[in-house]
C-alpha cells in the first residue's frame, strides 16, 4: 500500500532540504569579489551536502524501485532517515561558518553516521517484510559499502578532534564511492526484468 | 474527483512544514559545544513537533488511502486542517526559545488542539460523503484514539500554567501512543482486500 | 500533453507559498502574551493570504481538471499567474507589519488584481486551445464571478488611500464569496460524466 | 527506469528555487511607497530569474517527455543542472541588492554559463543513452539554440566588467528568445504522435 505516497512525500522533504541548505550562503553587503572570501567555506559545505543529499536520494530512489509493498513501521523508518537528513541544513551551515572547526565537523560526522545507520534500517525493514529471497533483498545483500561508510563516519567523529582536515577527507572520500549510483539494484533489477 | 491532487498538495505542505522548521534552530556563530547549549530546548522542540507532522502525515496518508471520492467541501476541510499544522513551525521555535514557558507552551497545545479537531472534522466530512456503511466510516469507527487525545490536549491547556512540564509530558505521552501508525485502518483495508 | 506535471509543478510553487507565508511571523523574543500583541495584525493578514492561496489552489484544480491538454502558451499562461501568487508572500508582510496602513493595503489589492487577471489570462488560453464548444468553455461559462471579483480588487486599490478599511473589508468579502468551490465546474463535470 | 521520480524530484527543486527566492525582497520597515525603492532592483533581478527558472522548466519538462528511460547517469546529470539553478537565489539576491554593479552581475551569468553548460550535458547523457536515431535525439538535433546562448552567456561575464548594463541587456535578450517554448520538440513529438 501507498509506496506512491512515501515516495513523492521523500521527494519533497529530500527537495526542500536540498533547497534552503542554499538559504545559509547569505547574501554578502559589499559588491566586490573581497565581500565573497567568508563565503567560501560555507560555499564548500554547501557543496559536499548537495552531493551527499543527492547520494541519499539516489539510494533512496533505487532501494524504493526495487520494493514492493510498504507497511507503517516502514512509514515511520523513511521519517527516521528523514528526520537525520533533515539536520544538514544546520550542520552544513554551522561547519561552513566556522572554517571546519572541530567541533562542527565532528557533529557534521554525527549527522552523517545516524543518516547512515538510519538508512540500513530502512532498508532491513523493507527487507524484513518482502523476506531474505526478495528482490530487495537480492538488490541489497550485505551492503558491504554501506557498512564501511558507516565505520568510517564513526572513525572520523573522534578523529576531528586531532586533525579536522582528516574527517573532512574521509567525507569527501565516501561521498566520492557513492557518486556511483547503486549498480547492484540496477543489475538485480536488470537481471529480473530480463528473466 | 481529484484525490491524487489533493494528495500532492498535501504531501507538499507537510513536506515544507516538516523541513523549514528547522530554520527555527539558527546556526549559532560560536564553534564550542556551549555554543550549541542554547539550542537545546529549540531542538527538542522540533524532533517533538517533527513526530507530530510525522503523524499526521501518516495518518492522513492512511485516511485518504481509504477513501474513494473527494469534494469540494473536503478540500476545505483539508485546507483548514493544513491551516493549524502551518502554525507548527511558529509555536515550535517560540515553546523552544522559551525553554517550555508557561504561555509559549500552552499556545503549543492551542494548536495541537485545533489541528486534532481539524483533522476530526476532515475525516467525518469524507465520512459523511461516502456513507456510514463506507470503507473509511469502518476503518476509522468511532475514533476514541483521537477524541481522547483531543481531551488530553484540552486538559493540558490550562495546566501549563500550573506546571507547564505536565502539560509538555502529556504532549509526548499523546505523540507516543499515535508513534503506531493507525492499525484499525489497515486491518479494515486487509479484510476488505482479502475478500 | 504533460498536464499532469503542470499540475505538478503548480502544486509544488503553492504548497510552498502558502507555507513560507508563515515564516513572516517571526517568532517574538519574550515569553508572555503582550509578545505577540504585535503579531496580531501579521497573523490576520496571513489567514487572509493563506484562504486566498486556498480559493487559487481550488480553483485551479478545478479548471485543470477539466482541461483536456496543455500547450506550450498554457505552461507559460500558468507561469505569469503563479508569478503573481509568489508575491502574496511579500505583500502579507508588508501590509501586515504596517497595519493595514494605506499604500501596503493598496499594493495587495494590486497583487489581488494582477492575480485574478492572469487567472482568467489562463482560463482563456486554456478555452482558445479547447475550443468554445469544450467541457471547460461550458464549466467556465463567461465567468462572472471572476470579472466582478477583478472589478472589485480594482475599485478597492485607490479606495485604500479614501478608507484603508473599506478595501480591506473588499478583500474579505470577495475571498468569503470564493471560499465556495466553483460549482460550476462541478455541475458541468458531473453532467458530463452523467451521460 | 524511474522516470517520473526524477521529474518530481527536479519539479519539486525548481518550484523552490522558484518561489524563496521572493524571500530575498525583505519586507521593508516603512509603510511609505519610499519604503520600496531600495526593492525595485532586487525586483527586476527577481523578476528575470523567475523568467529563466520558468524557462528550464519548460525546457526540462520538453526533454523529458521525448525521453524514454533514465539510468543512474542521467540522474546526476539532472542533479548537476540543478545544483546551479539551486545557486539562482543568490546571485540574483547578490546582484539585485548592489544594481546591477559589474561583479554580482558577471557572477549571475557564470550561473547562467553553468547551468547552460549542465543542460546541454543532460541532453547529451539523454541521448548517449536512446541512441542518435530516437525521438529525443531528433527533437533536440544539433541545438543550435542552445549553443548560441551558452556562448552569448561566455561573452556577458567579461564584457560586466566593461559596461554591465550590456550583460544585463544580454541576459534579458537570451531570455526573451527562449519565452517561447521549444517548438522543435513539440514538432518532432506531434509529427511522431500523427505516424
Amino acid at each position: 500500500m501507498g509506496k506512491n505516497r512515501m515516495e513523492a512525500f521523500s521527494d519533497g522533504v529530500l527537495a526542500i532540504i536540498i533547497t534552503i541548505m542554499v538559504l545559509e550562503m547569505k547574501v554578502p553587503h559589499g559588491e566586490g569579489l573581497i565581500a565573497l572570501t567568508p563565503l567560501i567555506p560555507v560555499f564548500f559545505s554547501y557543496v559536499m551536502s548537495f552531493v551527499y543529499i543527492g547520494i541519499y536520494w539516489n539510494n533512496h530512489h533505487h532501494l524504493l524501485h526495487a520494493t514492493k509493498q510498504v507497511r507503517g513501521g516502514t512509514l515511520w523508518a523513511n521519517l527516521h532517515l528523514l528526520f537525520w537528513l533533515s539536520l544538514f541544513p544546520f550542520v552544513t551551515g554551522w561547519m561552513g561558518e566556522n572554517h571546519f572547526a572541530a567541533m562542527p565537523t565532528a557533529l557534521y560526522g554525527v549527522v552523517l553516521l545516524m543518516a547512515s545507520i538510519a538508512y540500513w534500517a530502512l532498508a532491513r525493514r523493507i527487507i524484513a517484510a518482502e523476506g531474505e529471497t526478495s528482490l530487495v533483498a537480492r538488490a541489497i545483500g550485505r551492503d558491504r559499502k554501506g557498512l564501511v561508510s558507516t565505520a568510517l563516519y564513526a572513525i572520523a567523529i573522534p578523529l576531528a578532534f586531532v586533525q579536522h582536515w582528516i574527517s573532512l577527507a574521509i567525507y569527501v572520500l565516501v561521498a566520492l564511492t557513492w557518486l556511483i549510483p547503486d549498480r547492484r539494484i540496477e543489475r538485480v533489477m536488470a537481471g529480473h526484468e530480463a528473466t
